[in-house]
């Protein structure tokens, strides 16, 4: 029982094949410059890796290879596509239809075209590789899982912009929140190592993209994303909260228009933005530690907006048992958990600095003894969580 | 000694002539609909109320007429000109250039005409009002007080937007914060019922137009409102915080233009948005308690955004000593201040219900003995707060 799990985005393809009873992973890899030219990034069970250029004018022509070299020669996994049972799609936008994993029927892909206007850039691409699977494997099932799903429990008062209501009927203008995968498996994991039934947890996914969750009872109640992945927290090229404000007044300042000053936000801003020297936290890290000025205000200005959001995320919990560290920069980097939470004593937050520094992995804690709050570091597995939620949904078909 | 605070807007001039020492107003009023037609309503000595249409071609008229209804027949308060000893103007921006009020030179007027791009329908105003006491009384003092200036104490991570760096220096583009004399006001009252020298604060103006402050040993170091004062707190027609990335895809859905969506969400958004009924508060609380479901939810929106700030400046501030209450809604809406307390007993707030619904003028408190957080009820006046820094530039000059 092997699922293949797939990420398809405008040009470029990740793909992993894993054992959703195990969690191993037979291959993964990445298929880059769809369109344009093609190159592949593989690997085969963690330690052997290859760097192929392939000409992928089309999508269909990327996962046709996928398929190809995890069944052919030396690089063969499995001995062909029959031991695949069935697909894992990653999707972006379920709107307000998916409240969790489904099934794909002619039905729920029209949905998903339906949601296009919510995430241009992310579904039509998820569309193609849902299709594209249908033509060349016939037979099998396709799943598809929303990273919005999981926040569809936000409550009303939270998920409304305040603004004219008939902008939410009529254009689904809401809060949807992102990342939702992530927030869903990491929150199960800190429910279980906190052992409770009424729980509160707040997940701090750090990454290139960044997000937090408020978890109430195993629930997303909020979350820092709002109607696109720009709002909330600084990340690698995304602003983050911004005065809307903003807009116009660049526009008439730069000359740019609206569609230049978004991208300007999501593609310019954020970490890259402020320091002037990368989207990278590690680079800007070390440029800190050297004393560049921007750098370090950058991490200020990262880090306090995360603990704004905790703080503002224990007001809507009422308290919380647990804060969990997640992602690339959640999981790895030492030096932002512990400026996170410093300074969060008075709630009864207390970071073990030692703890925190030691580089260990799986599940893990590092509040000191005394802390009222826990803090976990959960690695996430968006890929696994996709994989079981694929193999959950065929078993039952 | 008398002071004239004057708050000249694009079509409107509202007025208080004051005794800075004692705090008695001799008359107040508002010129509206300039440059249209002109209407005046008149109140002399918080007794009588006069409402005159007379024609009021520009702002030069307008504060013609308020000297005339001053000083003749049987609105006079005063018996000439010369009883004022100086004009205090609000002024909205006073950019990075001015930390506290100043007397207006030359050189501080051009520098509030710099700042034109930063407040386009209020610096015009503002300067406008200037130029004519000017005029007027050439030999009278001018001073100007600003919004902007009590905020220039935030700290660069919080001032600063994560945009490329480049933008603030070449375009000022930063998070100014504004209601800066109330803040400072109400802020300075709590520190003295806490009778603390350190001290922690947190002031909560709520009124048509909204923000909160976080008040550290008496300056200010964060608060919601931004480059303009749509970011924030949901307001009376003010959407507050929004995805920026809803701009585009409101121009794509309604065919509006950035200057439109703006406008839409300054004008038509916000408490009149959500609720459809009314961009007061009180009409909406009403319909709340008859069952209405829209007003409900904007309440709770409404409290929820509050709430969240309080907690994140808690984290901002390492705790609080006291939370404030402030202008329209706050010294006077005992629900909302009810519904934010409620929920935060955690951080070891305890709001008294009782005494929280008693009517009392003055400052006052409301919380509970136990209570760890003072919670203060105090009634901001930033017209006697322009006096007196008026009275105090001039004395000293």
């Amino acid at each position: 029982m092997l699922i293949l799990v797939l990420n398809a985005g405008s040009s470029s393809l990740k793909y992993q094949l894993i054992n959703p009873k195990t969690a191993e992973v037979k291959a993964s890899g990445l298929c880059e410059r769809i369109g344009i030219d093609g190159v592949m990034k593989h690997e085969i069970a963690e330690h052997r890796k290859l760097e192929i250029e392939q000409p992928m004018p089309t999508h269909k022509e990327a996962i046709e290879f996928v398929l190809n070299i995890l069944t052919h020669d030396d690089t063969k996994v499995i001995e062909n596509i029959n031991e695949i049972s069935a697909i894992g799609h990653r999707v972006v936008h379920g709107g307000e239809y998916f409240k969790k994993s489904t099934l794909i029927t002619k039905d729920v892909l029209q949905k998903i075209e339906e949601l296009i206007p919510l995430a241009p850039l992310h579904n039509p691409a998820h569309i193609l590789g849902i299709k594209i699977c249908q033509e060349l494997m016939a037979d099998k099932p396709n799943v598809a899982v929303f990273d919005t799903a999981f926040h569809q429990t936000m409550p009303e008062e939270n998920y409304l912009y305040a603004v004219p209501h008939e902008d939410y009927i009529e254009h689904h203008l809401r809060k949807y929140g992102f990342h939702g995968t992530s927030h869903h498996y990491v929150s199960n994991e800190a429910i279980n190592m906190l052992n409770k039934k009424e729980s509160k947890v707040i997940v701090c996914h750090l990454g290139n993209g960044s997000s937090i969750c408020a978890v109430k009872n195993g629930k997303s109640i909020d979350t820092t994303m709002g109607l696109t992945p720009l709002e909330g927290l600084v990340m690698g090229t995304r602003s983050g909260d911004i005065d809307a404000g903003v807009i116009p007044y660049l526009m008439d300042r730069k000359g740019m228009n609206s569609h230049e000053i978004v991208d300007y936000l999501n593609k310019k801003s954020g970490i890259l933005g402020v320091s002037g020297i990368s989207s990278d936290l590690r680079e800007v890290l070390k440029e800190a530690e050297d004393g560049d000025h921007r750098a370090k205000i950058c991490i200020e200005m990262m880090c306090n907006r995360i603990k704004k959001y905790i703080c503002s995320y224990m007001g809507q919990l009422g308290g919380a048992d647990a804060i969990c560290f997640t992602a690339g920069i959640g999981e790895n980097a030492d030096v932002i958990r512990e400026k996170v939470c410093t300074g969060l004593e008075f709630l009864g937050l207390e970071i073990d600095k030692k703890e925190n520094k030691k580089r260990k992995s799986g599940n893990r804690e590092i509040q000191k003894d005394s802390s009222k709050i826990k803090i976990f570091v959960i690695p996430t597995n968006e890929e696994y969580v996709i994989a079981k939620d694929t193999y959950n949904l065929v078993k039952k078909a």
